[in-house]
């Protein structure tokens, strides 16, 4: 690529900066199937980095991981009513297979509820089968009409967990488990930070009794829904059978979750994250955390690069030196800022000699100077402020995205204006949910806390539920 | 399980043996769509230990990982005429989206070359975008009308690799790479060894100028197929038009290759090594190297069996305590036996009052005495041991099996009774390759080498070519 093309400034156009970036960055490229996506290298190394947090967390919980067929035949689909009516309108059907048409369609999994419960119902027989744990790293599939490079695309990656308990107790615990699990990713790692609490009866998941969302915040004021842990209660159970035999020799249903996390969270990490010049990746998920760049292109200059590359990565840091020749140091400054690198070090003559180099920070901009005897330290230090520096910046305009509202008028004007979360009161009903939308283009997002004394910010029936809405992606 | 079904002797039945260990040993599960199967988590768990080997010697080259939509128009599919026709019988076809049906249809990958290389068409202008080296774990179909668990499934799991070359040298280099790291993977980890070669032209991969493929052998003499490398010439890069501009400013096509190794490792790695008590798992793929049995479910002697767990974990060996209430020693004895760990500790009163303990060889059924302040120590040479035992017994059983044979009732007779590989000389032509096929039912399996003098097996045309044929799965 010999030349660099204008990036649209995040803070004119929010929806051409954001595609822009994605292609620029070479974090991923449209794929030949409409609503479909190539993940490039520099984008699919961010997801390996959030699978290996993840994974880990997930195995620790003694959740072991598992792959289930994506075909799964229609009938299975139709056994849990609601999950089927939620489902349909997305699915994509194989009729061919090896020529022929088959007698009956396979669906290409949208989740995988239906597949892994028919065969959970032979392997849990005995309270001794329980609880069975299991979790898979694969592609679904969800037929979508307007499409948005990773926020909403026709395939996508992600992790789905599924378990099966004795008591609804053990189920809740796991999926309290895993959307404290999720919170702590976003928060430690993706420096996201979100409202978690249930969503309403209209917004749950397709078959489930309960669902918990995390809701995080985007820079034009809509919230992502970033990861959904599911209460299944008995439906699924119930539907395909899974019985077990207690200690005491009586059958019971068994009590289920389901809960994911997809590569949708890299599309909230850049939106979120991002300036006009380009991606600010937090450094615990970014690919590169320091790039080296070579002032002129001098086997002596080269080779010191080298070498405090090295340094850096005995020390665990993930490392770059750009010495490709025949680009300019600008040139290899905007790559680099446009990749949002946490840390870039300029080397040259004057600097090895001094013994010191400059060190710009991604995103603030900020330049230290650091002896290079002191530079594993001293990154490390800067780093985990940058780390911490976004999350602060993204706790910010959360907070200050905010607002309790009582009155219609006022839930009204923010909507149309600055929107962000309004955190209001709500009577449950699902009328008034759609009115809300209808009127506003406002979802409930989920549920926030009670509060005695309030009235339903639509009809201005008595109630103590306060929940959370905003727009959404 | 309160109960543990007989498994048929391998020795007596190898195709039952082998559908029954796997399910018994929980290795894998039918899925409800013909033709596909599960992995269950002990099986996933190898295919988990298979990739951070192999995903590490793929990065170590600078080939990084991406992922490219499963989904691909049918006219990109069209457009390499030997690749279409080869896999055509073999595709799965979406033809309907969201409840319509779609104007072209999409097929689901059998392999990634068209879909990847329209998009690198795009990406590839210049020398300086060369190489292009790309790899992905991915789910791929094809239908298949008989099957066999991990061996031939209608959707399986793979990597593979896809480079794009400015020179042919260059790719062939990669060809051979591909082909050496799977070579050493086999060998050192699965404990395979196999015979390595160019594929003839009726065999190669659809589109391929060459195949190389590492063949292995199976105990009833079936060859197995068990990886391929391909060198693509500029077949696909002229389909596709991947063409880059030297520099010296000429337009030229690019150089291709592409290569895999699947889930159907996993098929080999079980049939070769197993026997009539079960699975023969070699250490370094095991996803439970060492398993610690209590004789008696007395705490001192649970706390000292979490004691020796705990000191084996922390020298990186993978253990396990089986401390299951309500099963016989006996019983965990079968089951660990059957799931193919590779040793097997019983711990006792008087194996911590004598501070010795008994460690079980599964591949042996040998047993050892050993002090356990000497344990990590002992169990890494065993663990070593077992690891080229099982290795040194394959290579025995390739050797005794491969026959040099230059006559054609000889080579029916082999083929007819013991089977194995034969290397005999071919003279290369289709019509003596399918005669010998359709007689014998035995394939070129790779090239062997060159050697003058010698008269085709089939048509006793002069030739200096000596093949590997065999029977194959």
């Amino acid at each position: 690529m010999a030349f660099q093309k204008q990036l649209p400034k995040k803070s004119e156009d929010l929806s051409a900066w954001y595609n822009a970036v994605i292609l620029q960055s070479e974090l991923a490229d449209y794929g030949p199937a409409k609503g479909t996506m190539i993940f490039r290298p520099y984008g699919y190394a961010i997801w390996e980095i959030i699978q290996r947090h993840l994974d880990a967390d997930i195995k620790r919980r003694g959740v072991e991981n598992a792959y289930f067929p994506m075909f799964i035949p229609e009938h299975l689909l139709h056994k849990e009513k609601e999950h089927v009516q939620g489902f349909s309108p997305e699915l994509a059907v194989v009729t061919i297979g090896g020529g022929e048409k088959l007698q009956e369609p396979l669906v290409v999994r949208p989740t995988s509820e239906t597949i892994m419960y028919d065969t959970f119902a032979r392997w849990v027989q005995s309270w001794r089968d329980l609880p069975l744990q299991i979790n898979q790293w694969n592609n679904v599939v969800r037929w979508e009409k307007r499409t948005y490079l990773f926020l909403r695309t026709t395939e996508f990656l992600w992790q789905e967990g599924h378990t099966v308990h004795a008591t609804h107790d053990e189920a809740l615990a796991t999926v309290h488990w895993a959307m404290d699990t999720y919170k702590n990713l976003y928060r430690d790692v993706f420096a996201l930070p979100g409202y978690i609490g249930r969503k309403s009866d209209g917004e749950k998941f397709a078959g489930a009794d309960m669902t918990l969302t995390y809701e995080t915040l985007m820079p034009e004021g809509k919230a992502l829904q970033s990861c959904t842990s599911h209460d299944l209660g008995q439906n699924f159970a119930k539907s395909f059978d899974i019985q077990f035999q207690s200690p005491n020799g009586v059958q019971q249903y068994a009590w289920q979750t389901s809960w994911g996390l997809s590569t949708r969270s890299i599309g909230g990490l850049i939106m979120a994250h991002g300036d006009d010049k380009g991606l600010r990746l937090p450094p615990k998920l970014a690919p590169v955390q320091i790039v080296i760049l070579p002032v002129r292109a001098e086997e002596e200059i080269i080779v010191a690069c080298r070498e405090i590359a090295a340094t850096l990565q005995r020390e665990g840091f993930r490392v770059k030196v750009d010495d490709e020749p025949g680009q300019t140091i600008g040139w290899k400054f905007n790559k680099w800022e446009l990749r949002g690198v946490p840390l870039r070090i300029e080397v040259g003559k004057r600097e090895l000699e001094e013994g010191v180099l400059t060190i710009a920070r991604r995103d603030t901009g900020e330049k230290v100077r650091i002896r290079i005897d002191d530079l594993p330290r001293a990154i490390g230090e800067l780093l985990g402020d940058i780390q911490a520096t976004l999350l602060a910046q993204a706790d910010a305009f959360l907070q200050s995205s905010t607002h309790e509202v009582r009155t219609w008028e006022e839930f009204k004007t923010y909507m149309n204006a600055g929107r962000g979360f309004l955190r209001s009161y709500w009577c449950g009903s699902r009328d008034c949910e759609s009115q809300i939308k209808e009127e506003t283009k406002a979802t409930t997002r989920c549920f926030s806390g009670t509060l005695a004394g309030g009235t339903c910010i639509r009809c201005g029936k008595e109630t103590e539920e306060q929940w959370y809405f905003a727009q959404a992606y």
